[in-house]
């Protein structure tokens, strides 16, 4: 298998910000574009939940990436122009840090001896990597999803390393609808008996469980309007569906499964649990005492671009507006951008044409 | 317990639409307010998947029923005029014959065994208990959530038998986005090693598949906008958490789980099973050659009033413009009420003020 992954040591110990430190922890990371000798041309993207580093394919690992159509030369990042860094979340999988690494106090995968991750660890660990790549300030910092709270989360704390700021579907804190969703979801794999308390192995894998939180997910990762348009009430064919009570029976219900037979063992469960509460938890009004606004407008960058989607339920458009009017209160030069795109939050890993526009825009301009 | 129940027994054999028949069914109901002499006052309700035939207090039995605000004297739906109906769905488990009523061929539970379910069954078992009641012609029939699904089943296979029509937040089919989620709410259930096949009993009840399922009941008939005025991100006091890992923290989660705990050992699961998969299978335009316009245009009552909710991700608003434009073109006058009720699918059992005022407007004009 073609791997482009480099290995960044994070600086050991590496602290905790709810308590506890990791020992000799490291982030996975690729780069696209070579970096400018004044290194003024970087842009570092933090990630969803689940991607790996292999945003895009390039020269080690010509795979298409999780962003395949959006970073490369002459796409809307531009690797002519940036250099392009991504990163594996800490915490995850993929060849970062998490739950899955093995604890260097007990010879052992951690599982859940792992420490509290929060979504400010997870920017911590990417602040390190970028400076340990010699550069002092990010031309433009970008997050999606999860990975749009994580950059919040390194704007508040690393004040004066970032000039350009986008920031994708994400959201300033976690609201209730999408804290019940992971908590089911999370609930789902606990509950699983093959989970043990997080010490599931290959014969006992808590499948049922995964399953069903990354059903949850392609759920509320996409959207009704789409759905309606794709499947309408499309049935399988009768010999497509399984001979048990109950059984798959309309398109929906086999893409779901498609999507969970695909996900399910490729993800490391415990992983998933502690980047979910991390999810839960991340609150960039904790950076102001309370305060999600003045936490905002605390943020120093030059230049910002938020987009939203209306069809997203999981981080629904009112969430980017806030993001983009506390930007502005702090004095960026902030456009907010709110599509129509049917496909849900999903929408800026599919619609690539909405989204590319107004990211060529921005970064040309820079 | 007081118990206002009343059985009607079904035909015997009772026909089912995918084949098969009920010997010995009977459906449980309630009533309040006198029938009028002339038998035309009768306002017949059809529910949602899991409400009793209980909608209020009457004489028999004074607790509160599932829509107390509603129904009664002086009421939206006042019972010093009219002569209001509702019955526990057929194969649900409160009274009327379900999956867990004792099969006559065998002596034992039916379980599986019980035929394939439809809504348009529920609504022929209805049609049944009304003609049994000595009403020719219903002054009213009402469906909300699945029981308006049921109702459009109702008005199709039985022309000239209802005058006026009222529709609450429901749909002339099921759509991918609301089967995606019914359909892993039985996944939840069927994947919990208790469910059996079926044949849970007691002592191994699928308690968490139930949990999952109710669970994700409660966040799609509510609303992201309710949540964040309501729970926003408040946490539990310390010692209401329970002390295990990824325990609930957030009011938001204690609020599903209590939820989740009222409704789990009160709910037949192969009930609920067969309930849901009815819900995804029904379709009004299989009545009319799969065309739904057409089938909606070939209902003939003399008024309907339309109701649906903006926040209702599970029976979106589109849903119900489609039904009242149908109905117009069958040739009803058809009041179409659109309200942004905060409360998302739900809204009807709670936002009586809004809901009541359309309700009580129109049955006024008869």
């Amino acid at each position: 298998m073609p791997d482009a992954r480099r290995y960044f040591d994070l600086p050991s110990p590496f602290p905790m910000r709810r308590g506890g430190a990791l020992l000799g922890a490291t982030l996975a990371y690729e780069t696209w574009g070579a970096l400018a000798p004044a290194r003024d041309n970087a842009i570092f993207i933090l990630t969803g939940l689940s991607p790996s580093a292999h945003a895009a394919s390039n020269a080690e690992d010509p795979s298409p990436g999780w962003w395949e159509d959006m970073i490369g030369p002459g796409k809307p990042i531009d690797t002519n122009r940036w250099h392009v860094i991504c990163a594996n979340t800490l915490g995850s999988c993929r060849g970062s840090t998490g739950p899955a690494s093995t604890n260097p106090h007990t010879g052992e995968a951690y599982r859940l001896d792992f420490p509290d991750l929060t979504l400010e660890d997870v920017a911590n660990a990417g602040f390190e990597l970028v400076r340990g790549l010699g550069i002092d300030k990010l031309a433009c910092l970008l997050g999606n999803s999860m990975g749009g709270m994580s950059a919040l989360g390194y704007l508040v704390q690393h004040p004066g390393s970032v000039r350009t700021h986008i920031s994708i579907s994400t959201a300033p804190q976690a609201q209730p609808f999408a804290i019940a969703i992971r908590s089911l979801q999370r609930e789902a794999i606990r509950l699983d008996p093959n989970w043990r308390q997080g010490h599931y192995d290959d014969e006992h894998y808590p499948e049922a469980g995964m399953s069903i939180a990354r059903k949850l997910g392609v759920i509320t990762y996409r959207s009704a309007m789409e759905w309606v348009g794709r499947f309408a009430r499309i049935r399988l064919e009768a010999d497509e569906r399984p001979e048990e009570p109950f059984a798959v029976e309309f398109q929906i219900e086999s893409y779901l499964a498609g999507h969970a037979r695909r996900f399910v063992r490729s993800f490391d469960p415990n992983s998933y649990l502690y980047l979910s509460r991390a999810s839960d938890w991340f609150d960039v009004g904790e950076h102001a005492g309370g305060n999600v606004a003045a936490a905002l407008a605390g943020i120093r960058v030059e230049r910002a671009l938020v987009i939203g989607v209306s069809t997203d339920i999981l981080f629904p458009l009112p969430q980017q507006q806030q993001i983009a009017d506390g930007l502005k209160a702090g004095g960026a030069e902030v456009d907010f951008v709110a599509l129509d795109s049917p496909q849900g939050h999903d929408s800026f890993l599919v619609d690539i044409p909405r989204f590319g526009e107004p990211i060529a825009r921005l970064l040309a301009s820079l």
